[in-house]
């Protein structure tokens, strides 16, 4: 029999990712061990019961102990706070890695909350669903994904390699991006979509009813704006930056789109809309 | 054998909606003989060879010649000069509609331009794909999809009725709605979430490879940027004083956001996310 890749294994935040992620290490042989650390009892009951975890805490700092991979898979914004909960029960030697959507300043409050001899990791699978909870964990959940892995200068070459190993035994594919990098990129393509969708929404719902017109196009645009607020709260609060910058490229774009249909100028907005319709298509076929 | 609803269709555009109007319409006998009018003869020689018409021409008037139905299924910046050519070889008793995404002053146009004796009902069956031209028609596109028919004092009650029971006779389920009303509530379900996704691809295409970082989020938000272009100019042209009140509407929403996240009040973004996000959840459970 084969050494697993981990031996002790602490998931804190038994969602989807996080219980997906213990799902797909146990059911490859990559976690000898997997500790579920959570708030809701039925939810963490229900991870034991679908294999994904052995056992589980309510307390963080006793999940941690003695595990050489502890995974933060809770909302980006209890992270920090998560972090330095734990902080003192960490064993020299674990790594420490998380699977949130931004990375600049968490990973480097990570790094700086980490003792002597533990490796912090920024880890962004590109996964996830519109359900949410352990019930609806999936063993192939990161199975062909990206996962955007966003080391520093102070990023222990060990531990990077063993987290890329990881991922890759998880099926995925590893991109290594700077954590600033990533968090310029994913206000762009994530977080202003999000944030978008949410306004649509805000903006139709208005009107009693109007919004039961939508066909499959108003329900594929907004789609996103069924996600949990609180996680985007945090998003956006943590990427508000570079999610203000987004946001004055995307309204430049729809100003003179707003001012070309005010013109009544309708060939050079179609001259607009054929190359962002191209753009879009590249991207069906690429 | 029963006679069919109509003896002789004329379709005039034979693209996704045409054809799955007159391949629906045959295979359900509600149209005795079909003519397909078109440009593109690969087309149209495609229509004939899945069934969806008998013959065709690239003539609008000679293929109207006779029929009791004439369909324009052309985009509905072309409809005009469509029905001005066709006007005078129209006979007595025919029924004309269409199948376009605005109303309002299509509808009021399209009934000066009919001769004596022929009514125009406008319809907007909604319903269609990303897929485009004869080959992607289906028999089946209407079934258990909302049809909006868009009557005005002037409309022929006879007419009317028939066209009722066509569109139920495809599957449809048929809504009667005013033609600025049906466009005041498709500027704000459709048309502005087109001109968003379209600005959305517009800004984050500007900068090279950043759009292959979209997820699954980004692509069902953006995935009608690949409309084509010249029906949406045609769209947005014809629903301009709509389409700003709408994008006027989302501009408030997106401002009151941006202001709550330039001032970092997250907590009463998170609110307005909240609210759009149960309005989202209520359609999909709607």
């Amino acid at each position: 029999m084969t050494e697993p890749l981990f031996h002790r294994v602490a998931v804190i935040g038994v969602g989807l990712l996080g219980a997906s992620f213990a799902l797909a290490a146990r059911s490859r042989g990559l976690a000898g061990h997997v500790a579920g650390v959570g708030r809701s009892r039925e939810n963490l009951e229900r991870a034991v019961s679908i294999g994904a975890i052995d056992e589980f805490t309510h307390d963080a700092a006793s999940g941690v102990r003695n595990a050489d991979l502890v995974v933060l898979a809770a909302p980006v914004g209890s992270l920090s706070a998560i972090a330095e909960s734990v902080s003192g029960s960490l064993e020299s030697g674990c790594i420490v890695i998380d699977v949130g959507s931004v990375k600049g300043g968490l990973v480097s409050n990570m790094e700086s909350l980490m003792p002597d001899g533990v490796s912090f990791v920024g880890c962004h699978p590109i996964a996830g669903g519109s359900t949410s909870g352990a019930g609806s964990a999936r063993a192939d959940l990161f199975v062909g994904a990206r996962c955007i892995i966003t080391p520093t200068a102070g990023t222990n070459p060990q531990a990077l390699a063993k987290v890329e190993s990881l991922w890759r035994a998880l099926g995925s594919t590893v991109e290594i991006m700077e954590p600033d990098e990533h968090d310029r990129i994913f206000a762009a393509v994530s977080h202003l979509p999000h944030l978008l969708a949410y306004a649509l929404v805000g903006a139709v719902s208005g009107e009693d009813g109007l919004m039961l017109h939508g066909g499959r196009g108003f329900r594929d645009t907004t789609r996103i704006a069924g996600s949990p607020p609180e996680i985007w709260r945090d998003i956006f609060g943590m990427n508000r930056d570079n999610l203000i910058a987004s946001l004055d490229r995307f309204e430049t774009v729809l100003k003179r789109y707003r001012a070309l249909i005010e013109a009544s100028d309708f060939d050079t907005l179609c001259a607009e809309l054929a190359k962002a319709r191209e753009a879009r298509e590249s991207l069906e076929n690429g």
